[in-house]
């Protein structure tokens, strides 16, 4: 990993090169990791687990606290190494004003604000915020098998999920039992917190599993992903527990999986990613139910569950190969509930691939 | 909750007004969560479930996304919820002028920088960290009762543990043995990564559970909590797995356990927190071992694993009653390991109570 950590460093150069940024520091975990192999998760909410200037000159500082020294040796040149102690703003202030360099970008959107302001304290700083992402978005051949692996895991998951679905259990033992099942067939940690959500919950697009029993006859709504070798995946699965579905059950899932269909089949390189989603609302719209459809139809993914881009209509990306994104349309109604369909989905040379 | 978390927002107004701040506005999660009790966790790392603005004239907002319009008016006045869209910080931003606020407060070692800077355009901010954290370092009846019994089921844990830390077994298998037992037992999540380090891996203090395996006659330092009744337990405890600890061990576990005692026994309402750690410091002191004492004596606990005051040398603050805080000293030698051993400890009127 190490090798490929300084291949991605190299061509972040070349997009600082044409930013006219002498440094950039790197605070957003999922980057810093990218980067570095080093800590793919800071500690609690307000706790980083380190930080990384990248540098024209290609002389790259690993900034962590005594904590990390051991970890960040092993994997980084010990003399490019900066330990700081309880205030890590200004120590590292005070290194990188050392190191001269003095157009000093920086990942604006994540960084706290203090913290920022104690940084940049003597030097210009630019917003480099997009660049780690830009490389993230295309995945290479080690990430994309990485993630074959979780979408395999979870593919498998959904083949044994009906067995756990049953009358008269909890949305919450579900999905301990989904919990269990991705960690005990090699899953590192769920990729985010499972969605398991009956009847009328699954209208609700941020459910928590609950209390509420599983009936017979009623729609499930699981929509889950683990991580596995760094890697995220999501799929959403929704299923009719019992012998009965209902008609609008029935018509429903048939316009959600046609229009995951036909967004699919439209996507190709070189396709505005905005139109993949007016694809699927296109869909929902001939047979008049596109405001049932409330939210975007995917995101990229890959050591985050949601990374760039986002597909929606407000994105302004294109399809390109080595892309990994969610295509997951739902169609939701508060009185019976909703159902949404999720696959992942790679961009090949000649169109895109369902994971 | 809500009447509670109304009562907080009163008290909070008191600190705002001593220092001339109308509106405060809350971003980081567990200070969201105490105000409002509106989503303990936010989504990943760059993503937020909703902000809070506390204002002087006790017309409080929440700022969330639609997602969770749900969840929010089952808790809030929903004359007082504001929906933003895609560009939460501008939004949010028009509508604290149009509130006419004159000097709104911010808690800016955790507001992203470029958030912040959309957000205070055309007003006048103040850095107002710390006022929600100095509330919440003072415990109140129920939220001591939650701590006690995070804290009680992780006892429970840790009187089970010996009987899975096996010769043959590895750190992850006994931690993800942790995990099922916390969880099975009414855990909602881990309170933080479990550490079970074997041998000289429990000599790094960011050891992470692997595949070494536990041997016949090895020490095994355990460092784990859970969150129960959204509080976290936090506890370490080493133990020799075999019948033949070493001298070296029996005398290292003597001076950790002796530093310990003395440092909770010297505790009392008044007591300046960095006064607890030199008492640890100081018994380690008489024996010669301070050098192999590398961290803080421990950290107030309570909604978060880690939360003020930081119980060591640089800290300035005072026990008072209500205060939660861990007693954790170590001693770390990189050719054998090392012992923690850690209790959470209750501040009450007349001095302290081990929980």
């Amino acid at each position: 990993m190490i090798q490929v950590c300084e291949a991605r460093r190299e061509k972040l150069r070349l997009l600082m090169d044409k930013k006219g940024i002498d440094a950039l520091f790197i605070s957003h975990e999922a980057n810093r990791y990218y980067l570095s192999s080093f800590e793919l998760h800071d500690g609690q909410k307000n706790e980083y687990a380190g930080y990384l200037l990248i540098t024209k000159d290609g002389r790259d500082w690993l900034f962590t606290d005594p904590r990390y020294w051991d970890a960040a040796k092993r994997l980084w040149d010990p003399s490019c190494i900066f330990i700081y102690g309880a205030n890590a703003a200004n120590a590292i202030n005070e290194h990188i004003k050392k190191l001269g360099y003095m157009t000093v970008g920086f990942e604006a959107r994540t960084i706290p604000y203090a913290f920022q302001k104690s940084l940049v304290d003597g030097f210009q700083c630019v917003e480099g915020d997009g660049l780690v992402e830009e490389l993230r978005m295309i995945k290479d051949e080690h990430e994309i098998a990485c993630l074959r692996e979780a979408c395999a895991l979870n593919h498998k998951l959904m083949q044994w999920v009906p067995s756990v679905c049953l009358p008269g259990r909890t949305e919450r033992a579900v999905a301990w039992d989904i919990e269990k099942f991705f960690r005990e067939n090699g899953a590192s940690e769920l990729a985010f917190s499972s969605i398991v959500a009956v009847g009328p919950n699954a209208a609700l697009p941020h459910a928590i599993p609950g209390d509420t029993v599983i009936t017979e006859d009623s729609p499930v709504l699981i929509d889950v992903g683990c991580r596995l070798n760094d890697y995220c995946s999501d799929q959403t699965r929704t299923i009719w527990v019992g012998s009965n579905p209902t008609d609008e059950f029935k018509r429903t899932m048939e316009f959600v999986r046609k229009a995951q269909d036909v967004a699919i089949a439209s996507m190709e390189p070189g396709m505005p990613v905005k139109e993949a989603h007016a694809v699927a609302v296109k869909v929902f719209k001939d047979v008049g139910v596109e405001e049932f459809f409330t939210h975007s139809l995917g995101h990229g993914i890959g050591l985050e569950t949601h990374e760039a881009p986002s597909v929606n209509s407000r994105s302004d990306a294109v399809l390109k190969p080595g892309m990994v994104v969610t295509a997951e349309p739902g169609l939701y109604y508060p009185e019976w509930g909703g159902i949404r369909w999720e696959h992942m989905v790679l961009v090949t040379e000649n169109g895109v691939e369902r994971m």
